[in-house]
């Protein structure tokens, strides 16, 4: 299986009459795309995982909204906002934690409220206009992360904040693309129990664009910061709060606890449609608890074991262990000393 | 496959004419023993992983000896002590870091060069000795850590320091057996990638002596840290330095750290064995470096790949990060203030 062509891993390909989905379960062994023709499809997509990473399910969720105005919408259905709106609240329920899923259903909810003699069209272009902006913002945040990169020997990344879990080019690795590209060579990732999106995706994903990288067990991390090859722990984020506290990929918190003690400088990557302005802290943010079998051997899985696990997929990581959070509207160093995020509202 | 019967866990049992090994690398699925009359075999198995934890590769060592003795051992063969060094050189070779396996090693290496009618039965003797003196140890161990957690909420251990790592009973799973018979509850055990021993191991043994357990991605160590509900760190350890230095799995260090951030205390339950008296600090330990296969998927394993793993198998926590280093002679409470070990020596 070979994917030297850029466009064969896009996380989401829309076609005009359906969404093509990379399944992104199945990488790095199998390269298999799933369409969908209606936002029940899109819905299972995003709760199986099929589709993953804050902005991409933002897009996703946004064309779900196209195919369902696509089945809904004609001049003798009266009734079709009703049906797309119990079609947009399936899609709000698929994740909880990820701000993106929200933040794009309200722009596509707002725009079908608009009086419109062709609203099929309107909001297909919405939607691909959401798609266009993610990518043209994940390369504006690759050029801005990069110059915080100039010095750099070594970065580490966690989870996968790439091209598959955006519109394209990446958050995390946009950046890392961008910092390549002005010599940076130490690139490593963190495998990211229990999904493995490290080891299954973005070290993949990177080869793919022909950059070298190096993966290391999560809990190794703590020991390539002691051996004083990184100064940079980049990553993505699910959310941001408007005091800058950042939701992500569990061990996000555990790398920025582990990058303060070292010395190793935190960059968030996110897009400010990952900025929710009505969190004042991270700690109103529901974090998604996930299923123990992702954790535990089959032999645990009945009803009587002794044996449990507890699984959260993300964790907040407080202001002020962050040193950056890189937008496409601009950076903002140390956002626990200056108010949060508040500067790009 | 049930195994509630005790005996049927231990990782090694001597015969009298052979030393039958538990392939650790199978369970929880499947409960096998592989079975060696030779040193050669022994080494392998070693090398291989189906025995590992450091007492219990020391306690294999030895009973390797024996095996090579009872091959080489004969009145008319002079040659024999030479042939069975050369074993005891092979065995020297089979794992860098766990200093049990040179201490008991040295041990039996001295012993054979007493002059002795009947070396067999004497270095048989010997051996049974190491193995029941470590599961003496490991009780005695166990009641002493237990006196720590009287008022403890809740713990976590990593990696596997059980019956299945020693000679029986455990290291830090000693102590978490004898805390749990005074009411210890909340167990945590890390999964402990890449070769998952808190998930195959750990969980399972504790599981087998009806204590529940909590499994969780090494990476959410921090997360439950912060949530408040544990409030020690219970790990073996597979080398201690003179200043209380302490090598131990990969991800020990990480843990280390964030506890020391969280008011988490941190307890290294080894036998003296485990003390390295020549060791000034932990900066001279060798980390034993593993295969990147281990973490890499097959597809990057040809030598063009553009995907590398750094996979050092052990750490080094200094000692100003530990609480409280638990031995058979007694306990050493915050070794970096009190002169490392020294006080057992």
């Amino acid at each position: 299986m070979n994917a030297k062509n850029s466009s064969m891993t896009d996380a989401l390909k829309w076609t005009g009459t359906q969404l093509q989905v990379l399944d992104q379960r199945v990488l790095p062994e199998e390269i298999r795309y799933d369409y969908y023709n209606d936002a029940q499809g899109v819905t299972e997509a995003i709760i199986s995982m099929r589709v993953r990473g804050a902005p991409a399910i933002g897009i996703a969720a946004a064309y779900a909204v196209v195919l369902s105005v696509k089945v809904h919408y004609s001049e003798h259905n009266s009734n079709w906002q009703q049906q797309v709106k119990a079609d947009i609240e399936q899609l709000r329920g698929s994740r909880p934690t990820a701000v993106n899923l929200f933040w794009a259903l309200e722009i596509m909810n707002k725009a079908m409220d608009v009086e419109n003699v062709s609203p099929i069209a309107s909001l297909e272009v919405l939607a691909k206009k959401i798609h266009q902006d993610d990518i043209a913002a994940n390369h504006t945040m690759g050029a801005l992360g990069a110059e915080l990169l100039i010095e750099a020997k070594g970065v580490m990344t966690h989870c996968n904040a790439g091209s598959l879990a955006t519109g394209g080019y990446g958050t995390a690795l946009g950046v890392i693309r961008s910092a390549y590209k002005q010599g940076l060579r130490k690139i490593y990732a963190g495998e990211t129990r229990p999904w493995l999106q490290g080891a299954r995706l973005t070290v993949w994903e990177l080869a793919q664009d022909g950059i070298a990288s190096t993966l290391i067990a999560d809990s190794a991390a703590a020991w390539l910061m002691k051996s004083g090859v990184i100064d940079w722990v980049i990553v993505g984020a699910d959310r941001i709060a408007a005091n800058g506290d950042v939701a992500n990929k569990i061990g996000t918190y555990s790398l920025s606890v582990l990058a303060k003690q070292h010395g190793v400088k935190v960059m968030v990557v996110a897009p400010t449609s990952t900025i929710d302005w009505a969190m004042v802290s991270g700690e109103q943010i529901e974090i998604e608890q996930r299923q123990p079998k992702e954790l535990l051997n089959d032999c645990y899985l009945d009803e009587h074991s002794l044996v449990d696990a507890w699984n959260p997929v993300f964790d907040v990581t407080p202001a002020y262990l962050i040193t950056a959070i890189v937008t496409e509207l601009g950076i903002v160093l140390n956002p626990s000393e200056v108010n949060g995020v508040k500067s790009l509202q």
